[in-house]
C-alpha cells in the first residue's frame, strides 16, 4: 500500500513531494485512495468539496467513527505528513478485521483535499469548506501563483466547482474524528515515546507583507536615490526572528515573490509571507504587531511603503477533553499529551465534531522536507494505537 | 515608427516591457526591425548569433559606420532602454537623407540580441558571441528559469542554434560603432545637457549566492533547531548595502529564488543574485570580498552553507579616446563626457572595433522600470546629435 503511494508526485531532482491540490500528482493520489477503498470493499464517496471518503457500514446511520488525514503536500514535502495518517487508517482497519472486530457503528477513512494550502495559499480548504469556516464565495476568489482560480483548477481536474460549500449533513454523521499524524517536532523523541495524543493546536496565521519601492537600474542608480524594498524586507526577516525569540513564539518568512526579479533591477515590489505561531493569542498578537512596527519603521527609512494583509488565522484549538481522555484510557494511559504548532484538518473539524489526534514519533523533528522520517516500528505502533482507539470507539 | 514599437511586449498589468530573448514579444520586435529596414530600402541581414543588421551601401566594402542598440528588455522594463537607440538610428538615417548627405562609407543599423540577459542570466549574449567573448559551448549551457536551454529557445523561435559563434568577419567590416542610449542616471539632468558622450563603463559583475539550510515545518520547529537560510540571506542583503555605501560602490540584490517557497516551510535554499559595480576594479573586488565574508560569518551562526559563483564579469571599459574626441568635436565640444555603471553591447564591441556612446538625458534617472522616461525634445536632440556624428564619420 505504502509502496504504491510512495512514487506519486515525487520530484526527481529534490526527492521531495509536490502533491499540490488539483494537479496531476494530486489526481494520482486520489486514484490511489479510491483503489484502496475498492480493494477493501468500502463504499467510496467524493463529497462536494473534493474530500474523499471510504465507508464501512451505513454512512446515514450516524455516530460514525472517522479517521484519516490528507494526501497533498507542501512544495518538496516529505512522505509522511498526511499520507501516514491515511495509510495508517486503512492499515488499522485491516488490523481490526484481522482481530475479528465487530463494529457497532459505521466507520470511515477520509482524505481531506488541499490541507497544506501550497497552491492557493490557504490551508485546510477541503475541511474548512465542509465545516463552513470558508464560504464558497471566498474559495472562488482563491488563485494560485499563475492566476488560476480554485474553480478553474477543480474544473481542469474534472471536478464540479459549482457544488462547493458547507456540508453540515455529512459532518453531522460523525460521532468522533481521529487524525493520526507524524509529529512535526521532537517532543516524542525527547520523551522516548512512539505515540502521543494532541492537547491543543497553537493559534497561528499567515500575513502577507507587501514592500513597495521603485524599480530602477542596479548599475546606475545612486544608493541615496534608491527606494529598494529588498532592504526593508531583509530587515523585517531579521526583526521577525528576534521578536519571536524574545517572546518564545515562532515567526518564519519562507515564501517570497519579487518584481521584476531581475539581477540588474532594483525591485519595485518584494512580497514576503510571515507564518507566526505562539502558545496563546495574546503573545501571537503582540509578536506580529512588533514585526509590523519594525517593518514600517525601516520602510520609512528606505522610502518603501509597507502594507500587511492577514491571509489566514486560526485561533487556539483545545481538543475536547472527553475524547482525549478516552483515547488516553484506550492506550493504557501511557501516551503523553502534547501541544503542536501545526494546523490540521482535525483542528478545523474540532469546532463541529468531537475530534482527537494521535502523533507518531519523528526522530529528527524534520517536517515539510524530503528528510522527514519516521521509524517503521513507530509507524506500526501508530497503526496499533489507532486500531485500539477505533476498536474502543466503534465496537462498543 | 515609435508608435508601432510601443505596444510590443508590454505587460498589461504592470505597464512594463517583457521583451525577453527568443520569446514571442522578442519576435514581434524583430519583425518590426525587419520592416523598418525594408521600408527604407536597406539590405536586411540576420547574423549567426541572431543580431539584426540593416545596411545602406555594400557591407563588404569595409570601414563601415554602424549604429544601433537592442530591443529586448529587463522584466517589466521601460520603453527607452535599448529601443531609443535603435529608433534614433533609423531616425538619424532619415535625417541624413533629408540633408542630402552623400555617404563615403557603408552605414548600418544593428539590433543586438539578448542584451539584458533577462532570460538566461548573462547580458549581451548576441554581441559577446560575435566578439568571441562567449564561446558557443558556454552559450549552449545557458538555461532559463524553466530549464529551457538557449539553443532550445532559439530553435523554438525559428532560428538555427547550430550556427552560433564568433563572427570576426562581420565585425571586421566595422570602422566605427556608435550606440545611442538613454542615460540611466541623472548626470545630464544635473548638468543641464540633453546629450552626453560616454567615457567609460564601470567594472561590474553578477555573483550568485547559494544559502543552503534545512527545510522544515515553520510551525513546529524550535528556533534553536533551525537552519534557516532566509536569515543568512537577509543579513547579507543588509551587509551588501553597507559595504557598498562605505566604499562608494553599488551593490544590489534584485533577484531571489527560494526552495521550496512555501508559507509554512523553512526554506532549504535561498538563492540571491548580487549585482555589484564600482569605479575601479580594486574597489569592486574588495566590496564583493567583504560581502562574501559577511555572508560566510552569518552562515556559520545560522548553520547555513554559503557558496558563491561569479556568473559574469566585465572589467572596466575605457572607450577609445580618438573616437570619443572626434564625437566631441562633431558636437561642437558642448556635450559633457561621463562614465556609467551600466553594461552595453558597445562595451563588448569596444574590445574589437572603435566604439563610442551617446547618452540622452533622463530627467528622473529612473531606468529598468515602466517609469523610465526621456523628454521628446531631448530624444530629438539625440537624433540630431547622432545624425551629426554619422555624417561626420561616414561622409568624409
Amino acid at each position: 500500500m505504502w509502496r504504491d503511494l510512495a512514487p506519486l508526485g515525487r520530484h526527481a531532482a529534490t526527492g521531495g513531494y509536490r502533491r499540490h491540490a488539483w494537479t496531476p500528482a494530486d489526481a494520482d493520489c486520489r486514484a490511489w485512495f479510491a483503489a484502496q477503498a475498492e480493494s477493501r470493499g468500502l463504499a467510496y464517496e467524493l463529497d462536494r468539496n473534493g474530500n474523499q471518503w471510504a465507508w464501512l457500514g451505513d454512512p446515514a446511520a450516524g455516530d460514525a467513527v472517522v479517521t484519516g488525514s490528507h494526501l497533498d503536500s507542501v512544495p518538496d514535502g516529505g512522505a509522511f505528513d498526511g499520507p501516514l495518517g491515511v495509510v495508517s487508517s486503512f492499515a488499522a482497519l485491516d488490523e481490526l478485521r484481522r482481530r475479528g472486530a465487530e463494529f457497532g457503528k459505521p466507520l470511515a477513512v477520509v482524505n481531506f483535499g488541499d490541507e497544506e494550502g501550497a497552491r492557493f495559499g490557504l490551508a485546510c480548504v477541503g475541511s474548512r469548506l465542509s465545516a463552513g469556516q470558508l464560504t464558497a464565495e471566498q474559495a472562488r476568489e482563491l488563485r494560485d501563483a499563475d492566476g488560476v482560480s480554485l474553480p478553474e483548477a477543480m474544473e481542469r481536474a474534472g471536478y464540479d466547482p459549482g457544488a462547493i460549500g458547507p456540508d453540515p449533513e455529512r459532518l453531522g454523521r460523525i460521532g468522533a474524528f481521529v487524525e493520526l499524524h507524524v509529529e512535526q517536532g521532537r517532543a516524542l523523541d525527547l520523551s522516548g515515546d512512539a505515540v502521543g495524543i494532541a492537547s491543543a493546536i497553537w493559534p497561528h496565521g499567515r500575513w502577507r507583507f507587501d514592500f513597495r519601492g521603485e524599480a530602477n537600474h542596479a548599475g546606475t542608480t545612486r544608493l541615496e536615490d534608491r527606494r529598494d524594498p529588498m532592504l526593508t524586507y531583509a530587515n523585517t526577516v531579521l526583526a521577525a526572528r528576534k521578536k519571536a525569540r524574545l517572546a518564545g513564539a515562532l515567526a518564519t518568512f519562507g515564501k517570497v515573490a519579487v518584481e521584476p526579479n531581475g539581477v540588474n533591477a532594483i525591485p519595485s515590489l518584494v512580497r514576503g509571507w510571515l507564518d507566526s505561531r505562539a502558545a496563546d493569542q495574546e503573545t501571537l498578537d503582540r509578536v506580529v504587531a512588533e514585526i509590523e512596527q519594525a517593518a514600517a519603521e525601516r520602510g520609512a527609512r528606505d522610502g518603501v511603503d509597507v502594507s500587511v494583509v492577514r491571509e489566514s488565522f486560526t485561533p487556539v484549538i483545545e481538543f475536547g477533553h472527553a475524547l482525549r481522555d478516552e483515547l488516553s484510557a484506550l492506550l493504557g494511559g501511557k501516551a503523553p499529551v502534547l501541544a503542536t504548532g501545526a494546523g490540521h484538518d482535525a483542528g478545523i473539524l474540532s469546532g463541529t465534531v468531537p475530534t482527537a489526534m494521535l502523533f507518531v514519533r519523528n526522530p529528527t523533528g524534520v517536517s515539510h522536507s524530503p528528510d522527514e522520517t519516521a521509524a517503521e516500528d513507530d509507524c506500526l505502533a501508530g497503526v496499533a494505537a489507532l486500531a485500539d482507539v477505533l476498536e474502543g470507539l466503534a465496537c462498543r
